[in-house]
């Protein structure tokens, strides 16, 4: 087939931002259908009269950004699932469904599964993987985790076979408020602790009790993959706000409207800011002013390196306005699958009765032996172990950059597991580094391959976000060194195509 | 204050009837608020110049079916938590929904938890509860369950810390597609298993892919209480479909209309009738001609006890137009919170999409254990054992109602963990005789609180359901000798009431 581009010379866009962006609305339109066949390269480049290597780049883009997938010889095709597909941000659009056809999904593209188009490394050639939000498997308190299973089956009675609470078993509920009092300044009772499974489930709680579709949605913009995913898939209008390095900018709520926000407030996802003490005050300012209430996924905050973590904004709050999620995913480890949701106390009943209509509570002898974990004090020995190796790991990961980049722009080191890096001046787009770090062994990963929605992509062509926390010193030292290799290779092979594409708009 | 009450003494209800209809319709109305005392008998019994003991016996029934609760001394209160709130199956109902204010919720009345205002018996004076869907604990493989916690931990590596497939564990999906292959008549392959955090959590995943409030849903009258709140709190619109000995009435389903069709074909909730394979081939020829879908809840099918359970209809439909709902809470423990679902193999890649939306899967160690559990025959194993037991008690029951009420008039005696029980002619209304069983130490339930949802609560008056897994032969049969010794004594004290209304209404 042939595709149909058209190039504006006097566009301030490079042909291969032009080619990307009109390759990628064919796909989007629809004219370029999942699974259809792109023309060989070389073909392209042909008919368009451009240069092959433009044509490879902004193929290696549309496959960084998951629009297409390279199966090798056969060709490069149309990917099955889009990352836009559902998450059109305009209330205008198309709404008429079918009957019994189905909302098209969104792809799996949170904390849980990494992009499409990038398989899991091999045994044989082991990429150096900085993936994000993964704990460290050889944090994992085992030996204790097996002691306190046995001792807990030995008291199991009817525990296994009957239904338990479905907001979750009372003595763990209890830990997580006490331990949530003395780590996040959060005074709240055990019944407004609702278990979940992991911090996804208590975000569906929480549209539930929320009623999605009849109200606004202010999201951080970049922000949470799983959180926009969720709420454009519930039929919520989402509304991107911006981020800079004190997080979500709240001046840019409208002062007229209210409705829901959610935010990062510890650690935003992906850029890493905090939210500053003013913002947070201000915040939960505008939440009141505008009658609005605030979602608080406090997805990391336990790893605070260099201080004491701010307060929670509902701790500020005091169980008012703000719903909070946690999880022992990043703590301990997501195969665990625990988290909770903290709601304000006169939701704590209603909260309990929708979680029995979503899944009936989690399983009874992993919330006995975390409960047990926790009020025993070994969670919090655990978090400080894990915490200093995470904190050396993060020190290496800012020296190496700093080493062989001479400074690196590097935000959100002040904790949690991930740093966002902005490229060095001069750099090509963040997407084709992260394509071809990966042939040279290293997983990078752009904002929007790594857990984040971009609304406007313009963050995502500087930034790479880095997870260290699973990554030994050695590796990210050979890592950042092959990256720099890599950042050397490619300013000499782009400088021909940057001559080139001028050449091409005289 | 006073209570506006007007017999009709034409009527063919009696003044007993006539009072509870008027003062549940006072409630549900809202003139009667949640929290308002209700008059004491005696005053009201004045007032109305009916007898004492009618008004005694009709508070007794709004509190038995939840719309009231006595606090002993201080009186009787309209309950905060209403059965029927969110229920309402008029598409025409009020639907304006203030900013932020929230949906009524509807109580937690499932498998999970006893009905309001029953407590756990205390251990004092324990009760003989015949409460449903319980599984015996000493049935549950403790040893076994141990022994594979262990090696499974020896071997866990990171799948404690790292996220795994949203869908479920291969090795635990694959275990269950071959298992349903073998037991249930289905040919499915592993993608098509979605194991999900008990049954609950799947009928959710299956809402969220049908786009709930796109449909009628037709739903089994009377039929399982955790589906009719859930479809009803995603905003469906619920058509009650008549059930007899043979199951759902296919012939009532309407002709020219498609849509979502809720069953529970292998035992019918709460009346314990298995659709015929006739009606089988229909409502399948049904879905196909009005383009419907299916919900097949098969939540206790394994349990079969003369003979081998009709192949499901996922089986005979060949995954087409069937949603199966499967659950391991009654064959093995509810507190394990392991179900699955298996959706069409053309929706496989989109279920697994939402279900990573809603909750990221379940706990590796619980998915790895059970799939050994499974694999190796000990599932088998384990379920020919609790079969034996509960055919046993099954068999006590049956003889200790044949023994004391000369006949029995019981349904759903050929498998599961419960039968219905028609109550001898003259009997007092069930919701009567549950309360008053309770008193003497037996716990029995009607329909309405027995996890069941009755759309025009007829069948409640007349049936019990007795959950008997759980229940020790011997205490099967004191049980049936208190529950007979009840209805003597009641007949007795029932005989002048039945004189006194009748000189009422001359």
């Amino acid at each position: 087939m042939e595709l149909n581009l058209n190039f504006d010379k006097s566009a301030p866009e490079t042909l291969q931002e032009q080619a990307f962006e009109q390759i990628r609305n064919h796909i989007l339109s629809g004219r370029l259908r999942p699974g259809m066949i792109l023309p060989p390269t070389r073909q392209l480049a042909e008919q368009l009269n451009i240069s092959r290597n433009t044509i490879s780049l902004v193929y290696e883009r549309l496959a960084a950004e998951g629009y297409v997938e390279s199966r090798g010889r056969a060709g490069t095709f149309v990917s099955r699932a889009l990352p836009d597909e559902s998450l059109n941000t305009d209330p205008n659009g198309p709404s008429s469904i079918e009957a019994l056809k189905l909302d098209l999904p969104s792809p799996i593209l949170c904390f849980s599964v990494h992009p499409p188009g990038l398989n899991r490394p091999d045994v044989a050639n082991p990429l150096i993987d900085f993936w994000v939000g993964r704990s460290d498997p050889e944090t994992f308190p085992l030996d204790t985790w097996r002691r306190l299973l046995l001792r807990k089956l030995s008291v199991a009675g009817s525990n296994l076979t009957e239904y338990g609470d479905p907001a979750g078993l009372s003595e763990l509920r209890l830990a997580i408020a006490s331990h949530l009092g003395r780590t996040r300044g959060m005074l709240v009772s055990a019944d407004q602790v609702i278990v979940t499974s992991g911090s996804q489930d208590g975000l569906n709680l929480i549209c539930r009790l929320l009623n999605t579709q009849h109200h606004p949605f202010f999201i951080e913009s970049p922000c949470y993959q799983g959180a926009a995913f969720l709420f454009r898939g519930l039929g919520a209008t989402l509304y991107p706000i911006p981020v800079d390095q004190n997080g979500l900018v709240v001046d840019k709520l409208p002062e007229d409207r209210g409705g829901v926000v959610f935010v990062t407030p510890s650690h935003q996802y992906p850029t890493g800011a905090t939210l500053s003490l003013e913002r947070r005050l201000q915040i939960l300012k505008w939440a009141n002013d505008t009658n609005s209430v605030i979602i608080e996924d406090d997805y990391d905050s336990y790893f605070c390196y260099d201080g004491r973590p701010i307060t929670a904004l509902a701790g500020l709050d005091n169980g008012q306005r703000v719903f909070y999620l946690g999880t022992f995913s990043k703590s301990l480890g997501a195969g665990l699958r625990i988290g909770f949701t903290v709601v304000p106390k006169e939701l704590a009943e209603t909260a309990r009765i929708i979680k029995s209509q979503m899944n009936h509570g989690q399983s009874w002898l992993d919330q006995a032996v975390l409960a047990e974990f926790i009020e025993s004090g070994l969670y919090d020995r655990h978090l400080r172990r894990a915490r200093k190796l995470y904190k050396s790991r993060r020190d290496c990961l800012k020296s190496s950059l700093t080493k062989h980049f001479g400074s690196a722009d590097i935000t959100g080191d002040e904790g949690g597991l991930h740093v966002a890096w902005r490229l060095p001046h001069g750099s090509p787009d963040a997407a084709v580094v992260q394509q071809r770090a990966r042939l040279r062994g290293v997983g990078v990963y752009t904002f929007g391959s790594g857990a984040a929605y971009d609304f406007d992509g313009s963050s995502s062509r500087d930034f790479l976000v880095l997870g260290y926390s699973s990554v030994k010193e050695k590796d990210i030292e050979v890592a950042v060194g092959r990256l720099s290799d890599l950042l050397e290779d490619m300013k000499r092979e782009f400088t021909p195509y940057v001559v080139f594409s001028r050449q091409q708009s005289a």
